[in-house]
């Protein structure tokens, strides 16, 4: 709250707030009636499994989808063609463009007296190659960053760390520092390729992927995860003596592709040009077929639209479901939301995305500002049913990934936060797949979203969306 | 009962018997002093992490050791040593020569308007080739069977059957059925491959290898076992319509292999040519490190035997520990056993065999005779505070796997029946991997095969195994 009485105050002194941002802020509230039919809303969607449905049908006739890739173009051609059937009454696409990463195969494998295979995944944005050398284990990220220059040289370095399962999914924190950052740091030590501990909870023969990143002037070197049954049979050889590992992964970048965002509106029946924005991510990762990560975000969000525009009368503003482009390689597809969509930030009221997987949302938060106190406490109310409460400060409240970059230039956003407890089980593995979502779970999800996007699109009352100043939003 | 006096009746009239069987069989029994020694090597078993840390060693050391492979005499070695260094006073192998199968690699795929890979493995034995056609999905033997002369010309039969878990594992009853019999039943009606929902219990993305067979006169076609996810997705699409499916599989015969039982002894006190037989498997498929299956068979019976070694005295009897070659394409290591031993059988007092995970022993069961009931109860007795009781009949009784070559020609066995609730959602997965054993239960396994084996060494008179007549085995 202290940043942002900074933040406003620097926008007021920089002219960049719109005048009446100037005038004590009227109060925001959802009428009565809104109130009463989101409960209504709230009934029926509990008991539709739409958003399963949605999912199921991604899931299957598409499969795994990622960025870049034909199954990718399958996808965006799908969720046009589900919005239309759904009775969304504006689907449009809007173009994506991004480096192409494909993965092609990948082998690893422990050489000499103890050989045998090793179960692993390249990391996105891994270059091919194949490299052999003795593997150093560290145990975390610090023990690798503290590694004296030139120690790697000629080796492989392991970062075996293990995430445990938290609801809030707390040790992805470091569990992706690890694999976005991790190859920088072992390569810049001089190590030839990079193994992870899969950043994940499960304890099957399945890695999982995900995006990595080289620094500019770090030579980028083979990195990939182990499953974690593997990182644990490296560990106890490596307990044994020297080990050597062959790490052969024929992948890498390829030109840059277009995919689309996806989008499509119920559209308000009194300020049909605000709107509420709310969705998912249409890629996936390769391995699996996208099923928690986020087919799901997609059925949840695009049902909760279907379930809104199915009512006797639409809310004041309109509903905006997007599928978003290629989250997985670096949010392109928020991204490039944020950069067509910033000059009409303001009529965004808020937004918020489903991208945790499929389990029960057990929190809400949002950066409502005080004067719509009472429309906060409103939603907090309806959702409440759904057994939510209001999330504790720092755990895990903030707007969705593909929101992330919009949020950052000022648009208000709400968190329905999921229970993560399983979802690293899964996330990024062949394991995302369709059979691993509960319907129950997943329509309690599609309800929370429908009630929460039709009373933010009823509120009298702007959620305060507007432009950050340059320098403010650089700071978050 | 019925049975076995039938063949007692026709092994007299055929002379089969030694003279002594014709006389009121000696009542056998267990002497006190072998009991109270028995109850103090089953606390020092159940202290003992030993078949924990054997199973460690050759899952690591080793890993996957697929009959005939480098790492299957990896295996041999290692066992040969194992046994050396836990004590054993004679250690040898026996040859076992078997027909290769090698997997070299396995894709599959839906083509067309949802096209998307497969997640399969091909069956043990199946031949190479690349074929493609529409999927013809049943979903129970029967229904493949009576699939009409030629009806699936050209097309790809699919065995959707899901196993059940069952504490008894009674379900692969008619998984190990569809996978050995299906490519037989689908060749014969034309089908140019053959897909099954793997005979297993998980949901995992791991298809579950194992052995397959086709009858003479039939052209055998590549089959392979999708993982559960796998099956379900083209189960949902075929639901769709029509499914054009690609399997292409490198796999084959290539000749003949030998490897070998690896055996060593704790040589009996007063009866040292008699024997006791316990053991495990030492081949593994090829896709996870063979910790379930059946690592843990080998650990549990050679620490069963090397804590008996440790005794102050040796118990009456030989304990002979055969960690047999090649069980997972045909049990012939088993076979071989048996051959080779079969003028000793009524030296050996009993067998049995540790082949089903390394969950806690629930049952005990035995083919012993009426005069040996005594025997028998002290047995249970002494299991009993394990938490194992007698085995229901019809629940799973039997000489395990490589045991029961030997036992249908006459050998006297028991059933340590271990819970098999878990069992088959690792069997003949990458999944069947160490980090999988729960040490507890390892110990309690080790513990009453250590209590079973001394007590067993120990009887005073035969547990009556004799050669039966050949007709009389024919029948088993």
């Amino acid at each position: 709250m202290r940043i942002r009485l900074i933040v406003a105050a620097l926008a007021l002194a920089l002219g960049a707030l719109p005048a009446s941002a100037a005038k004590a802020p009227k109060a925001v509230r959802i009428p009565d009636a809104a109130m009463s039919q989101a409960a209504k809303l709230r009934d029926q969607a509990l008991a539709s499994d739409l958003a399963y449905r949605i999912t199921e049908s991604l899931t299957t006739e598409v499969g795994a989808r990622m960025a870049g890739s034909e199954a990718d173009a399958r996808a965006v051609e799908w969720a046009k063609a589900k919005f239309k059937s759904l009775g969304y009454e504006k689907v449009w696409t809007e173009p994506v463009t991004f480096p192409k990463w494909e993965r092609r195969s990948e082998h690893g494998a422990v050489l000499g007296a103890h050989s045998q295979p090793l179960s692993l995944t390249a990391l996105g944005g891994s270059p091919g190659g194949a490299v052999e050398g003795d593997v150093v284990r560290f145990t975390d990220f610090a023990s690798l960053e503290a590694a004296p220059a030139g120690s790697l040289a000629g080796k492989i370095a392991f970062l075996d760390f293990q995430m445990e399962p938290k609801r809030d999914g707390a040790d992805y924190g470091m569990g992706s520092r690890i694999r976005t950052r991790g190859p920088t740091a072992a390569a810049s030590k001089g190590a030839i390729g990079y193994l992870m501990h899969s950043a994940g909870t499960d304890s099957h023969r399945m890695p999982h992927t995900g995006i990595t990143r080289f620094d500019d002037g770090v030579s980028p070197i083979p990195a990939a995860a182990l499953a974690s049954p593997d990182a644990q049979q490296l560990s106890r050889l490596v307990a044994m003596g020297p080990q050597r590992v062959r790490l052969a992964l024929d992948c890498g970048w390829n030109g840059e592709a277009t995919s689309y965002n996806v989008i499509g509106e119920v559209r308000g029946s009194s300020k049909p040009d605000e709107v509420v924005l709310i969705g998912g991510h249409l890629d996936s990762w390769d391995l699996g077929t996208g099923a928690i990560d986020d087919g799901a975000g997609v059925g949840i969000s695009m049902a909760a639209g279907a379930l809104i525009a199915k009512m006797p009368k639409h809310p004041a503003r309109t509903i905006r479901v997007v599928a978003f482009a290629n989250e997985e390689q670096g949010l392109h597809g928020g991204r490039a939301y944020a950069a067509a969509h910033l000059p009409q930030i303001t009529k965004h009221q808020i937004g918020a995305e489903s991208d945790f997987g499929a389990d029960r949302i057990y929190g809400y938060a949002s950066s409502l500002p005080e004067n719509a106190h009472e429309a906060d406490e409103q939603i907090l109310s309806a959702l409440a049913p759904l057994g939510i409460t209001r999330l504790e400060a720092g755990k895990g409240e903030g707007p969705g990934s593909d929101v992330g970059p919009f949020a950052q230039q000022g648009l208000a956003w709400a968190s329905l936060a999921q229970d993560g407890t399983h979802y690293f089980d899964l996330h990024h593995t062949p394991d995302d797949t369709f059979d691993k979502i509960d319907p129950g779970a997943i329509q309690q999800n599609a309800a929370a979203y429908a009630v929460f996007a039709y009373l933010a699109a009823s509120a009298d009352g702007s959620f305060g969306s507007s432009a950050k100043p340059a320098d403010a939003s650089a700071s978050h």
